[in-house]
């Protein structure tokens, strides 16, 4: 039975709101998006020289601006807009990287509704000038990432737009996307992964 | 004399409200900042397949959004951070390129102050991955634009951090940095700039 304060809130005892509170300390890397599980990679890559790869900012459009004397600027209207480019760039022994990420809680395909038509033109054009694209699929109820090539995704992406299933099913990820198997420093060791597909991709093109 | 209306407001004839309207649309490169400048730049490389090149949204932390019925999400509360990288960046022929852009009403020389710790730490660490890193100055009174090559910028900001002049003189940009002539289309051309520093920096590393 739940409790309840005469306002309607839930009464929780504070012995297991303690509780919660630990159980949180333990297991800090429960709850963290994977937006804060790449963060963490790009830091740990940057700390090593190995990649310089960084979060966009949200592009915000600022309508009013408050300046009071003698303190910061403060933003009182604004609204966020609709990202044109990708979440993540950057460089990596010379090659331009640039990726999107998402997750979904769905349990058997990526509903690729979660990406915009304008970022597949971006990553179109990105590949284009030979950079390297791919898409970041975290399925958080399973715990499992995948790297999904440019080249990937964007067939998946024809095929809905002929027509066909919105999605990408899980048994594709597993039969052409690169699994990212989490590890401890760092935990997404994503460019193993993206080394993968570039070096493929590589020996196809030296082959023609 | 100026004429006003009984509620303080300046009264303009209308004539003359006119004048300046068609003025503003006859120069209408008038007034643009570098920033509108560089983005026009960039929209005609990813028009034409040469670059695709975007300016980073500014960094907002958002601290209070109000959602009301019906409506999209407005920001109500909101502070300007600092960037920890620079302006610009993207994928050029498969070349990582990176940069910040700086205009200044100094006729004589182009302060270092303009210019962050983190953002030249941030080059830094963009150069060894062999990533292509500049800045670009305007001195907007003269009209006259350079590109200044990582190498060079670092040079001056060393002679800064040992003791001396705390600016890069407008005789050293025309000795060691490249000048962007204005032209038609697209205006700021910076990546034929870019071109020239770069290959000279490819043979010279070629060389060795």
């Amino acid at each position: 039975m739940t409790i309840r304060y005469p306002n309607g809130q839930k009464y929780v005892p504070v012995q297991r709101a303690e509780r919660q509170h630990t159980s949180q300390l333990s297991y800090s890397n429960r709850g963290k998006t994977l937006e804060d599980e790449l963060n963490d990679s790009n830091e740990y890559y940057l700390s090593r020289n190995i990649a310089v790869i960084h979060k966009k900012p949200v592009p915000i459009q600022v309508v009013n601006v408050h300046y009071p004397a003698r303190s910061a600027a403060v933003i009182t209207e604004a609204y966020f807009r609709t990202p044109s480019t990708t979440d993540f760039n950057g460089v990596w022994k010379g090659k331009y990287i640039d990726f999107e990420a998402k997750e979904t809680k769905n349990k058997t395909s990526f509903p690729l509704q979660n990406i915009h038509e304008h970022q597949v033109d971006h990553m179109e054009s990105v590949t284009a000038q030979n950079g390297i694209a791919f898409l970041i699929v975290r399925f958080s109820s399973l715990n499992r990432y995948f790297v999904v090539p440019y080249k990937m995704m964007k067939e998946k992406w024809d095929r809905m737009k002929a027509g066909g299933r919105k999605s990408i099913t899980l048994a594709e990820f597993e039969e052409a996307a690169h699994e990212i198997i989490p590890g401890f420093m760092p935990k997404l060791d994503y460019l193993r992964a993206v080394s993968t597909f570039f070096n493929t991709q590589r020996n196809e093109t030296t082959e023609r």
